[in-house]
């Protein structure tokens, strides 16, 4: 899309969020004519692709839409939360085969940090600590 | 492609237009060594596809290409010549659905910026006021 | 930046705003060892450079900022408030020398399209009409 | 710029290059609100900033500008014009200190490509070839 | 993804090559919350596959992965090594159909930069020479 | 720079950062005549600023340079040993005013990542873990 500002592309990836899409995305590229364009990606749950086209049919110059089916592989999440001096952070357990991860919310995270004058990295830090420290005494 | 130059890359987007290539693009990717690279996209009708493969095999450095059909939803697309005081506009009409937009000829508009000394968002302003006023018109 | 994640970034983005910062970006480039990262830009007026300063040291990995005083050329802004069948939409309006240009307010024309169930641009559309047509009859 | 579409922005690169400018680029950035949008950067010899500064205020939705004076290190060009099996083509000398090197003139290699129906790396070799020998020759 | 730092993604990089991947790249993009990220491109051979999955969910935090057989079409190669002042450099010949072209080595052109104190440009350049020269007097 | 190959700037890269300069990234950038670009940036203490650009203009195809001071503010640095079950990591401490981190040593890391069959991530983790655990013990 060569054509369309980036507010409005600003604006169509939050109503897109807002509407159901799994996954937003905006990759700079380079169009003829000299011009600097935005590649616009969007992953969505089948039922969701007619409704999410149209938005961007609407809120959108672009004239035309590619559309592939992905086969996708993905970890088994889980909610863990734990304290931490910050209060109860949520943290997010992915799981597959032998892999396994942590990830603190980002949301929780980011209140915390407000709420309490710290740096996220340092709310981030203690709930991952919390986390981990949790996880291992379960071994 | 980490081994073609970026005049190399602006020579070959002119030729696969010119022989008929939908869109061209290129976009900023990083690969191994330190190599900042270009992915070059090209979307093309099928019929077009083997005269471009070559074309692209020739002028850039690429050792290899992935080819991949593609579903494309398109609007339809009509030209709506508009009056302004800068002269005839084409507009683009796109409709899809209960979706229609307008949208001024990039062409025309600069003929006519350039024609008049005006900006060219002042000339795409006036043939959109006359797009739009011509369409609701109509109702 | 090439150890901040995105996550972060994007919270100190919003950090810097908040705090004053009158413009704030990230242009994605490539550093040693095959690094993706982010080079973040932050604009302010002199008497807000030591708390940005420390907020920057703070939330993000980095050990240092180069510091760069600019000139800066800005165009005279003012608000005009326009009438439109979504409500009142104010119009920025710039001058400098000659020229003049009119931007519809992001944020009125975002809460008008969704009250009003339309698309963004045609909010952006009709509030540019009201606002050239107030002043074409001002002349 | 975040409201500038990238169509107005291949306008305003010509539009400048045209006026004089000695560079025009276009860097892709990440802005507020979840806007792509992009930095224009403008290089000119100082007699001509006051006419591009207008240009880029009237052809883009920009409200300001930072305006910075460099130092520039500039290799001392001379053109050599080579002959190749498709006719002469332009070769630019650039000198500093001990560096010399070459680099044909992509206008003449383009039109040379085209009429004799190869590649623009064919002619681009051909051209390097010749003037290598010539200078070789010279010692 | 946004969630992981450059040092990890270039730490990723390495160890997916080292594995056996025939391509990984870097493409820089920008997600919700204003989050710069990175999306990972891995090619492979499908019976690496799914190792090269377990070292992606493994090094980075994604929690998923879009898979996508591609058809891929690519040049016959051959390694031709030529005399140079600098030594035997191998060059790559790449064939397909009608369309013939050569590249010299990287690593044998770095590796000869540095022994002769030359540029990596005068090394190729050589090659290169010596290249065509060879071919030419065989037809 | 639009005619120099991303082989040539990644091998740039490397030689700039062993003749010593602080710092040296790639941007995407976008040019004249439909050609992506990269900008090379080179960070560098005053007396290594000749050696740095005749290497610049040497390695790449580049015809001038642009030359800024800058005005640096960096955080005292030092180096912290912390034990880990992968054996010892250097852990960079860094201060100003009342700001303090600290960042695992990247190769230590690495090093240890593969002799120890784990994730980058895990031995972050506990270098991490064991420096802010010998941190607040000093308190």
């Amino acid at each position: 899309m060569d054509d369309t500002t980036g507010e409005m592309l600003g604006y169509t990836m939050e109503t897109l969020l807002q509407a159901g899409a799994l996954d937003v995305s905006f990759t700079p590229i380079y169009m003829k004519k000299n011009r600097p364009a935005i590649k616009l990606e969007v992953i969505s749950e089948e039922d969701k692709a007619d409704q999410l086209q149209k938005l961007i049919l609407t809120e959108t110059s672009t004239i035309g839409l590619r559309l592939r089916k992905a086969q996708r592989l993905v970890m088994k999440r889980k909610n863990l939360p734990v304290e931490t001096e910050f209060g109860i952070i949520s943290v997010k357990e992915a799981r597959w085969e032998q892999i396994v991860k942590y990830a603190p919310e980002y949301e929780d995270c980011r209140k915390a940090a407000r709420e309490h004058g710290v740096s996220l990295a340092e709310v981030y830090r203690k709930a991952e600590e919390a986390c981990y420290q949790t996880e291992e005494g379960k071994k």
